[in-house]
């Protein structure tokens, strides 16, 4: 049978990025306290293609999907790309999976058990300047206005927000330290299961610690940039604000400065 | 050319409903305080379909929308849903038309104004048994909890909510009406904008009105059943939780008992 | 510490559900392939309030879903509605859990496996009158268009749809069995990996199956009503089109008449 | 009352973009055909805020998008971006509006007249170094796949399609001109209504121009590569497999070279 995507294209046009998008499939990733940990991805698998190709081979992304699934973490992200890049004769490939994490947590007072989700995004590119990896966590948080909480007498509008921290690093970094930095960097963390002494204490806390998106934002920051590991960041805050229908929200993106080339 | 549509279908299975789904159009709906406003609606048609037809005919749909999209309102969907039976050729239709409508709201010290956003839905059907018409609105509110309130020395977890309600009705309704019977049933209404004296005023009233969901639901229950004007609804009302990622939930749905029955 | 939501409430209101909704948690289901299958559902748990108390207490809900939630089937969830109506002391109960299923399927000709993902529901109620419960399958699937077909020179038009059908039964039903009943009735059933040799087959398939979504939902009819298992079922089927950018649906629901109430 | 968001911030961090986000507001737009049109818009409005204050001023974000809403086009995104900088006393400002756009347009048989809903964004931002408008439209389209077409006897799989064209430009451009270049750049372009003439048109004309999404991406490279006025553009095409349950996708971005600083 003809291969109508190997035929020559003559109009001289690259094409960036070519590929599946939005399918879902089962992965098994890395967990700190259980080992392995398996959820569903979203994934977006793309090679780029060269101007004399007609189109790209489909089906091969699903085979290298596949085989890689059972094992991926930011570690393994380059071996994929390698396949993508080699199976689909590309110069670069690039590949993106969001998926629901679970992880353990203790209601702060009664210690009771329950699982909260966070959604993870690997973002792994790799071209003839080497490879870049990307992880980034969404973390839901509760956040405490400071300006309603200091002109009004009593109470202070409270509400859930998102925050979606995005890092590049030198070392690993396991996903479970990027949602703890996030979590002690608000008016409160988020649980999915408080008893009425647990409830009392997220209250307080929250009171205790008034917060715009702005300091959410500048506070990861602030811890980020102290970090040797980290070489880039982004950070986004955003408010499902209670007294409003939309949200605030803030943003910033910082290559670190490059500390450690001193001596 | 040959009519597929109406070839004869041997199966001897009635549809319930066939048409098209999900097709956005721009709408003209009634506004109580401007006479008229324009929006943009997804709307879903349909009719039944004998079983001796094999299918119905798709474009007839959207010339009717065409035609009466200038004038839209529970008054006039009967008027639409005869058109559809009609030229259809079937013996039911049904019709569902959401869409986002504006209210200038004066925040509450201040008085400055800005618009509100109300999502709104109608829903009209027609058969053999009569006519059907029924009008939903999504109120965003603020929600602060009792109990939150009750046991922490300081503060209250509060949250935007929305409360969904829907009704049905003997005599014409304004969607203004029902809109402010569920701004004035939760903690405290939502605006989209608010100087710093409205945002000390809606602190301090929703911490004065703590209020579950299940007291959203109740109080719009129990101003609805004392209303002559209303045969049935329903009402839920959901709080996006500011400490947890999940939504805490109550719903009523009633025929209202015929009190006026009398004499 | 104070129970708010026992308190006593003297508005004479039964509330309907109240629960958590959108609450995400880990799950394993049945797998008649592999035993079990570990997946992500979204989930809503909810029971009824008698007036006479202030609020429900949503922390236990959690609970149960995390003792429960490594064994969910349509048979177990009888007993995880008892224990929400025990522990929630409540009258009735409800619960629905939404999640991606896969399932290993074989390239139609080059016998190239790959994972396809299928949205699931199962939904469950328990009252005074018995137990309910409903088992929900969304099924993408390919429809080429039979008008198309008949009136154009060459080619016609076809699109992915997707299927969602409902059943209640008496005997245990596997998903897959659901499943597969749907892609036996429709042009040309959807795969994730597709070889050339396997392009030609669904091509030529679905140009041979010519179907509307009145023929699809007329044909999964048809079969269910032959199978004396289910006792209701509906089933909606929705293009989307590729000639338009809305959607072309049918609907049809059923009470199976008794035909077993024989001899 | 004091101001708290005026007050200092010792972090010495400066935030990149603090605002509103996803608030909908009813907006007037240029039309080409009918001078103006009305719609509504999902609106973010962003500034910087240097490091020495705490906090923005969100209300006067959305006093002055109530402001300059009946006259929203890329020319006056400017004098917005212009008053959020001199209001909130910030050096940059950053501001997207999302709506749902109509054309009228005629089946291309029949003649017969429907409104086609485009998605388009504009985007623009202003700091010290100047300004920046982009306009951005997603349409959909019908692609017909040439391996499937050249491989198969008869028939030929094809599915909806999505492009979204962002550009950058010298002088004023209409919605309009890049929604045209984008249907005369697929398979078959896409209408609300057809009659059966229509129909058959369609079907025909797809099957008379197979295109991968490839294909599509590189036929809007070429022709936007020859328009002088556009300074850059990135192209997207996403096809939602009729075979597939998730889509085929193709981008394309660019820096027009500029050919006309010649002579």
């Amino acid at each position: 049978m003809i291969d109508v995507q190997r035929q020559a294209d003559d109009r001289m046009i690259d094409i960036d990025k070519v590929g599946v998008k939005d399918i879902r499939y089962p992965i098994t990733v890395l967990d700190r306290a259980k080992g392995q940990q398996r959820t569903v991805a979203s994934v977006n698998m793309y090679v780029d293609l060269p101007h004399r190709y007609k189109g790209t081979h489909m089906s091969r992304f699903i085979e290298i999907l596949s085989e890689y699934r059972h094992d991926i973490s930011p570690q393994n992200l380059g071996r994929i790309l390698e396949a993508m890049k080699r199976r689909l004769e590309a110069e670069s490939a690039h590949m993106e999976l969001t998926f629901p994490y679970f992880i353990e947590k203790l209601a702060p007072v009664s210690g009771t058990p329950s699982l909260m989700e966070y959604t993870c995004r690997f973002i792994g590119s790799l071209n003839d300047k080497g490879q870049d990896i990307m992880v980034e966590v969404r973390v839901p948080i509760t956040t405490l206005c400071p300006c309603s909480k200091e002109i009004s007498q009593y109470g202070a509008h409270n509400q859930r927000g998102e925050v979606r921290l995005s890092v590049r690093f030198v070392r690993f970094i396991w996903i479970e330290e990027i949602i703890r930095l996030v979590e002690e960097s608000c008016s409160c963390e988020v649980f999915s299961l408080l008893k009425r002494s647990d409830e009392k204490h997220v209250t307080e806390s929250a009171y205790d610690n008034p917060m715009f998106v702005e300091d959410v934002v500048r506070e990861i920051a602030r811890k980020i940039e102290a970090d040797d590991n980290v070489t880039w960041f982004s950070v986004a805050a955003e408010n499902f604000e209670s007294i409003h229908k939309h949200s605030a929200y803030a943003f910033i993106e910082r290559k670190r400065k490059p500390r450690l080339a001193e001596a």
